[in-house]
């Protein structure tokens, strides 16, 4: 049975810095690789501020790199960079790599388990889908607002594994709820009938989510964007409830006023992850024949703005 | 025979200014209604900047008024209104109507005949389309930058009567090419099918037709709402050719860079025509059953926008 002593955390933003930091909080041995936030971050540690309770990591307790070639082969590497430097992917994890290393991805959208399992083989890939709202407000200042749950399920097999199983309890056990799924595509293209509706008109039209909502115009091109994402899911072998739009708009109704990462990145002049987050399902329901103009046209809309 | 002696400009904007200005120019009698230049107007008159000929009509050889009460009955009244302020059309004609008035608008979109015939009676409507390129550059100055086509027909009945014929000639023998069209409502779907995805996509993503088909993606994007367009169409009883859509397409690619005007309010915070240019085709398709979710994202998103 593996063990996960050594743990790394590669691209370690504010999603990266939290679970990371939870788990270092926890006593578990864990090295986060930054870019921007290093120097400031050695120098001055992380601070956390959480709804499930602040916490500070002093430089004395943390191990931070700039560069993956000083860190430690690990027992799991927990990818957290954002997916429009994917093509470091292979560049940043290989130093990492041992022969029983996991990796596990809680980056956005679709096919970042497949560019892993290409560079590194299919038996090493867990993914997850972190729902949460965690902001970096300060060089080394992350505030975790809301929510925190994560899904982690196996890439290459349906079905609990007991590294799946042991994953989640080491989060669990570290303030960060954690759920293991039998079937991780299907926990992806359920994120996604929320996530390419909102990321995408959110960041398009630069709106928040209850302003999409917020009439009934709004709700009908929501859900014809979700009606989309359904038949791509469809094409790809997922089937989702048919009522599971409705009850993501009534659970967006319940949040309230929300501004979505691609909004953000759209806002700050950063590069959108329009390709995982929209373009990849989208060429997945194309590959079967599933037409996707509303898809189409925000993919379109948010290249032609990120110009 | 009715002669079109009198003859009133109601909301004489850039189009207005123009067209009338030509009928003046050739010794109509035409009355302009402005609003915002009329104080400049009456004072200094119109110049008017032309690729067929600049020409000035100074206040001694122009009737301007800034109210239609104080204006003569007329024989052919053109309404140039922007359709946003189409809830005045009762107030703005009713004053110059006669018995055998003929009330023409060049307004945009579709509905603006119907409105019309609701207010005054179907006989005395007709419609056209300006295919032209027409701004309002200063107080007073309008500047007609290229092409300069109208297109008129009959709204009661199809066929070409004889007071389109009468009209096609006037404008014909004042330097506006004026060609009389046998069915009205084809020649409005046939420019609906440039007009909704030029203008909704290019005001809602404030950018210009070269950058919209400038694209692979941009390209299927422009088609895929023209396709809804030609749907909508068709379930209106107009049949237009199958290749329409490419030829636009093509005569787009050697128009080169334009702004519509939607764009152009957009950018001015300027209300737009919404409704007429993209909402009333669209609910005319969908209250026979077609299904326009990429026309409803562009309503809902210019209706947020314009907020």
């Amino acid at each position: 049975m593996t063990t996960f002593n050594t743990i790394s955390i590669i691209g370690a933003g504010a999603i990266g810095c939290y679970y990371g930091g939870r788990l270092a909080q926890h006593n578990r041995d864990v090295h986060f690789l930054l870019r921007s936030d290093y120097r400031h971050v050695r120098a001055n540690g992380l601070r956390i501020k959480s709804i499930d309770g602040d916490f500070d990591l002093p430089p004395g307790r943390l191990h931070v790199y700039d560069d993956s070639a000083a860190m430690p082969r690990s027992d799991l590497v927990i990818v957290t960079l954002k997916t429009t430097g994917n093509d470091q992917l292979h560049r940043l994890i290989a130093p990492l790599v041992h022969d029983d290393t996991t990796i596990l991805t809680l980056q956005n959208g679709l096919g970042n388990e497949d560019e892993l399992a290409r560079l590194f083989g299919a038996q090493r890939v867990l993914g997850g889908i972190a729902f949460t709202c965690i902001n970096r407000t300060a060089p080394g200042v992350i505030e975790h607002i809301d929510y925190g749950l994560i899904r982690i399920g196996e890439f290459a097999q349906t079905g609990l594994s007991d590294r799946i199983t042991r994953i989640a309890e080491m989060f669990n056990s570290a303030r960060v709820p954690c759920e293991p799924v039998e079937n991780l595509l299907a926990a992806r293209w359920d994120k996604l009938v929320w996530n390419i509706p909102f990321n995408g008109l959110g960041a398009m039209l630069d709106c928040s989510t209850d302003r999409l909502i917020g009439s009934e115009a709004g709700v009908a091109v929501v859900r014809a964007v979700m009606d989309e994402v359904m038949r791509c899911a469809n094409a790809d072998g997922v089937f989702l409830g048919s009522d599971l739009p409705q009850k993501k708009i009534d659970m967006t109704f319940r949040v309230g006023a929300y501004r979505t990462s691609m909004q953000l990145d759209r806002l700050a002049g950063r590069e959108m992850e329009i390709d995982s987050i929209l373009a990849r399902p989208m060429r997945i329901g194309n590959a079967k024949g599933v037409a996707t103009p509303l898809i189409g046209l925000l993919c379109f809309a948010l290249s032609a703005q990120s110009r």
